[in-house]
């Protein structure tokens, strides 16, 4: 019997995370690392930081939603062509972390290779951003710091590819 | 006009937090040190650690029954009497962060002076330690690792009394 060589065409997944603001706490410096490198296998995962609008502490709610549209710009214009749109807003539809998992699944089998997550500052989203988004995603419905559900972000997109590879991991 | 001085008896407020399994990562220690360090001048904070049950990798489901009925034993025999006790599980009722807020504030105000939570282990609680909880409290519909939820826990405890005492906090 002749041995015919299987030719497989494995598309690796890319995962871009737009975030605003950079993470001054180092044990999430430190958590945010140690999922980077989990992933790796996985996936090509950039992660592009936006700096955060400066604007007074006390600043008036006119000047926090021109700050937050300039965020908006911001995001919106970082966004790689062709990408799958995901923002995580605390109004968006919650999951379990099996139909997270599953939805990643549904995405890479309608050929949806680039998945780009969006995740806001302190001012949230302009709606422009919302507007540009494909899917508003919702981690929980407690607010988070936006550095913590970055950490939370890349920990479920682990969780979500352990699942789907049939691996182990801890609940 | 005489001057009369108003006697205020504040009662500090106790919690304590019964979590099964130990801390590894190292990221986490470090938030839930932060977390225990920002909360000091609000209450009197403990954190009990109960040990996880040992079994096998591979063990069987009956196996994994007992192991978390022997960690429920522990959990239950580690209530301080008088606690209100809240079971921190996926299936328990959501909240936003200001919800929680509210809770902790009507807690207090109940004269609820001493607040229990439970984070369970990778098994999850027995029923016996649901059958003596006074409410169940989910922090997501995902999924996290119980050292995650423990950090996650402390947060929003944090952010339930920076929301309570009208100080500023970021979203």
């Amino acid at each position: 019997m002749a041995f015919r060589p299987a030719l497989y065409i494995v598309k690796i997944m890319q995962v871009t995370i737009i975030a605003v603001g950079k993470i001054k706490e180092k044990f999430l410096q430190e958590a945010i690392a140690e999922y980077e490198k989990r992933l790796r296998p996985y996936m090509k995962l950039h992660i592009l930081e936006i700096p955060e609008e400066r604007r007074p502490v006390s600043a008036t709610a006119s000047v926090e939603t021109r700050a937050m549209e300039k965020e908006g710009e911001r995001i919106v214009a970082a966004i790689p062509t062709g990408s799958f749109v995901i923002a995580l807003d605390v109004q968006g539809a919650g999951r379990s972390s099996e139909e997270f998992a599953t939805a990643f699944r549904q995405w890479e089998l309608a050929g949806k290779s680039h998945i780009c997550f969006l995740v806001g500052g302190d001012l949230g989203f302009a709606p422009a951003v919302l507007a540009r988004s494909d899917k508003q995603f919702s981690l929980s419905r407690m607010t988070f710091t936006h550095p913590i559900a970055r950490f939370l972000l890349l920990e479920q997109i682990y969780r979500a590819l352990r699942i789907n590879h049939g691996e182990p991991y801890h609940k």
